[in-house]
């Protein structure tokens, strides 16, 4: 009989290496599956070592762009920060991992899935929830959350089983990263006074390093897309790394976030996020001056339950399905140019211009091309302040003495 | 028979001298008033001008104090920046001015009061509304909204009312300013795709000159107050006054933005706001590690709230007293320090801490001192997944081939 | 030269007939144009009315399905109760009443538009803000807003000018009805703790008058949409019209409501919508058992804001677009039929079916068939009172004696 | 040694019965702790039957004042309706039991508490997270949940230990009642295609059988309280009580409800709340007439989430504080009387009245007493419409042919 098959989230580090010998040791043969999300490793070496260490098969699968254009520009439109700060590194490519294991396991005819996450993270529940909105029949295995040992015996179970351990094992964070950031937990950073030591950036530079010299850059958004780089057309991912280059070398996204987990527990974290960061800046700034005062002022209601939606692993929800529907609509008219310098970790918008830009000089002008109708102001506040007046009148917040 | 009296908003500027001759054109015996909300000018030259000009008696109020521990600090628990970018300058001082004008026009006996705004901005709606919710029986006048001159007739007016003429008449800004921050609009601004000019901020450093070597300030705050600067314990508005030297000094707190008034235009505006900024990030990198998951996502929603009541004029409104009971409640384990580091336009929290934090080490490390209950997660995420998976079973997300 | 032109909403009633004459000593050339959105009245009688009084042309236009289709369905979908009570029956005409207006002065070759509002109630906002959105060269005219002439001006005028008096001038009350609902103000309703008088009503029979026997309807559902009564297929406006029967003789739909108008003051009104509230409780609970939780439990911030854009005359904001697309998308599997029993002034809900009920009876039940994981719970349990249980570890609920 | 104690929140059913012997059989000698929350059943049979069984006390507390005072005022200030449909019954009786628990373990110095919820309701979420939070040291026991017996086994179980077998054994339903209401599910109840049988109701008359004549009452409210009825005063519990009788003969307050739980089913319930219906409707309507437009339009947003926090067993979140002083706030000049008809199943709202109510008949006049100024609309709608109308002049609704 042939034993029943899982795809691994496979990653190449020591835990999903390790996972792939003990589903076999619980009867199962595993296929390889690491996904391409911008984290920028050796993909063959990764697929290579799956297989060495005993994978029926390996994948390694190229999604750079669907990350970008379907999960990516959905948080640069929501200005997605978690909480204020944390702009969704993680919790955006889980659902799209989720959904090439599925595929592969339907063309495999496997029966599960597995993923390397611990019992307390946020990820497992990203991963276990999207799956079985995806296919609710497949079984989902976490072998790290099962199989509970301490590091020490994972150690010993990989040299037992001839499981390569990799150099940096000793290194004190763990790394997650893809094309719109990267994050980093654990370690020195456990105490939330400490200031975050330096070797624990990456995409940055430390701001008493980056360059004296601004970068000034444009970037051309086309309904709320960028199209654009400094005059060149990129693809959306290719835009995004350029600019994690050039918006990290100045030190631009750095972030420092206690952040409550979806599990009930706070934890602190580190994110780089360059590119994430000036997108999010310029693309609200041409918002501003193309979305009409209503729509600004409900969309913040939309993005913020966007972003806490995708933290807690609903991408694939109804509830998603209607929150982009709004958001999709009020991009219609986000088409510009956005001029933004890049200095001293600042993405600093300098100026933002658009064919449908609603800001109306003559309208706003102190000067003598003034249009607006300066009459209007007294019927309007007497209207606006009734309700308040009236209030007053009968409920009296003084007594007049 | 004597003139019945009128309370004015005073400034000292040109608009609101000549306003004192005007409204005794109309029969009035003008009250002038100034109030100290820390925009730092010279308030006893301010005085003599009044009653050079004319009036009958001349006001000049300290209400710094008042302003920071009633104003302010609504502001900065608020985590107040109006569309996410304005922290509410002028839009702060506005309900605060209207509340002594009229305990000055009660005191004096006077009919009305006047401010010096035009029919386009937002302060015209703030101050009447106000007026109108203090004391509905006041009448309130808007001298430069009616006379409806250009600048050349009032100049004239002046003179032929020998009216001293400012010197800095040809600026082409438009300034307000208390201890929150400093807004400047008109003139160059009003191009979108214009840089600020350098000469538009006065209260922040450029990038280009601020020093090389950062100032690292540890902020205490009890309650959700500041209390005290590096150890020393300080008024809240003379902690502001400091904070602004100190932040500003390193180039912090400089905004640039395309904002909807109330009035239904757009307009741009520059604010510096060193201390605003620095303190709200302070405050609410406190509020990450003191306030319960449940209560950090609702208040966000109680804050936009406050805020745009705030920009609308709606300060006397019953609404804020039930935001700001909302608000007191969630602040009263807010105590600890924050350590910051004002540096190149940032204040970059490195570290707080709180005796009532709820970051527990134990509960989110991964070390092996880790208490967290990993198997929780199982049973959490089966059930924290059902409603997506029974939809997916039901409606389909896919089509199993 | 010929005169300018203007498209009058002409009613038929005494207001819009004196418009008539008035805007033509404006020197105007009056077109009228007159919409039936089911208010039932004798439409050949108020066209040839129009030109008798001496308009150059009269329409007469059919938009009931529109007017269902668009505009009812939208409301329906929203749950649109104003304030908790208010269906939205003129505010949800305006805006088809504007746009029929605007695409008849186009064809027209018209400069103008008028329409017969007063200028304290709300429909005066919602025409002209909706004219200028969609054709902002077109100038409004309020001629009764601007006429400022009492009752017996008025009826001298019409006198004057052989204006046909209507029989019922004496009628307390001021009615505006389509097929969504009808409304009443005005006389004896000013005094909110008098009882409305029977009189006041038309569409519904009084509950002592309510037959004695219930009648059992079935609603069928399609994405949303009502497509059948009792297993009759209806258009959209055809199936409205004869529920407002049916319901309306049990007594279904009446209203009594002091609510918060647009222009800052609070008035007392009287609405009858028998198949308005009918088809929202009947559409709430097909819903209850095709919608996801967290779809369920979001869509009531979306219904908030779409009942009040539209009350508020902002049918043609783009944030309208927005919200619509998140309710189209909401609907995708709100198909099944709910049993509706109509008795005494209710619409109960007997039973509710569908293809794609999430309802799951092997979830639910208590019974040896039950399929739910109980040990799951105590995990869940855990991780969602962990926040609050630390919490209070740390900041203390109680002090342990 | 002497046994270590649990404090069993019991019932006198079968269940928490059995539970007794079964708390006895792991070791503990159990403390039973009857609470009457007004469900008004035999306290002193219930009291003697745990004593029967074997409990070492047997308490019995009258919490119904203060259930009424404080989390039945809550839930009636906060219009509180889950999903729009359910008046938080069970949901609020069960933070004041856990509570009471609470202390009766510190006074009897017991290491745990036991409550008799399954595992796959809300009930035992809301006990567990309860008591957690209130003192975290207790351990929390669910009995039912974790023996994991078919109802044969545990009649045998009881049968065994001479435990009293209920008479009602058989009966379909599953009842949970306090003086805000009853619920009812299970059974027949499971097919929400099918009607509830008429013995599924046992507070409120079926429609076909109330009286013909109605009931006409008055409510008084003093600060959002209701304190008197037709002119007596009674404490709240009595009022709630007595109210439950009035409106229950007149067969107000007959709920349907198919409902999201906690745990992630939709579950069908049936409840009775005649007394919590007719008092939200009475003080909604008082709401309508003190409260300022602002606070009525942003009060249910409150609302909601105080409904929502309750239902999901987080009544002592920090948040519910901040929620009730919002709350509280709103409450000031809630005062005056409704006169409500209870008649064929309605709590018809006939009239209200306050010294505080803002609706101003001098504005609201159609008649020559009108106030209001006509003029000021134009300056209204002139701004108010100006942001939809510059964005249809540049974005281009139309394309003007």
């Amino acid at each position: 009989m042939l034993a029943k098959k899982v795809v691994l989230a496979y990653s190449g580090g020591l835990d999903t290496s390790v996972a792939i010998k003990w589903l076999q040791d619980q009867g199962y043969s595993v296929v390889a599956c690491c996904l391409d999300v911008g984290e920028g490793k050796d993909l063959g070496f990764v697929k290579e070592k799956a297989l060495k260490i005993g994978a029926v098969a390996s994948y390694v699968l190229d999604v750079k762009e669907e990350f970008a254009q379907e999960y990516a520009l959905t948080a640069l439109q929501s200005h997605a920060f978690y909480e204020g700060k944390y702009p969704l590194v993680s919790a955006l490519s889980r659902p799209l991992i989720s959904k090439k294991l599925v595929e592969v396991a339907e063309e495999e005819g496997a029966v599960a899935v597995a993923h390397g996450c611990t019992g307390k993270g946020n990820d497992q529940v990203r991963f276990e929830v999207s799956i079985k909105a995806l296919n609710p029949d497949l079984e989902v295995l976490a072998p790290v959350r099962e199989w509970k040992w301490s590091r020490e015996e994972e150690i010993n179970y990989a040299q037992e089983n001839n499981i390569p351990i990799p150099i940096n094992l000793d290194s004190p964070f763990s790394i997650d990263q893809n094309l719109w950031g990267r994050s980093n937990e654990c370690g020195v950073l456990e105490d939330p006074w400490a200031a975050p030591p330096e070797e624990a950036y990456d995409l940055t530079a430390s701001l008493e390093k980056t360059p004296d010299t601004p970068d000034v850059i444009e970037i051309e958004f086309e309904k709320g897309t960028p199209i654009a780089l400094n005059g060149k057309a990129l693809s959306l991912a290719q835009l995004i790394l350029e600019l994690n280059d050039l918006a990290g070398k100045h030190g631009v996204g750095r972030i420092d976030h206690v952040e409550n987990r979806l599990v009930g527990i706070k934890s602190r974290e580190i994110y780089e996020c360059p590119a994430a960061v000036t997108l999010i800046k310029a693309h609200k700034e041409l918002e501003d001056i193309t979305l009409v005062k209503e729509v600004a002022h409900f969309k913040p209601i939309i993005e913020k339950k966007m972003t806490e939606l995708i933290y807690e692993g609903l991408w694939f929800s109804p509830l998603r399905d209607g929150l982009s529907a709004f958001l999709n609509s009020t991009q219609k008219y986000v088409t510009g140019t956005v001029r933004v310098k890049l200095f001293k970790g600042h993405a600093i918008i300098e100026g933002r211009k658009s064919p449908y830009s609603l800001y109306n000089e003559k309208l706003a002008t102190y000067t003598s091309e003034d249009e607006f109708d300066h009459a209007a102001a007294v019927g309007f506040i007497n209207l606006w302040g009734l309700p308040t007046k009236v209030q007053s009148m009968v409920q009296g917040k003084k007594v007049t003495v």
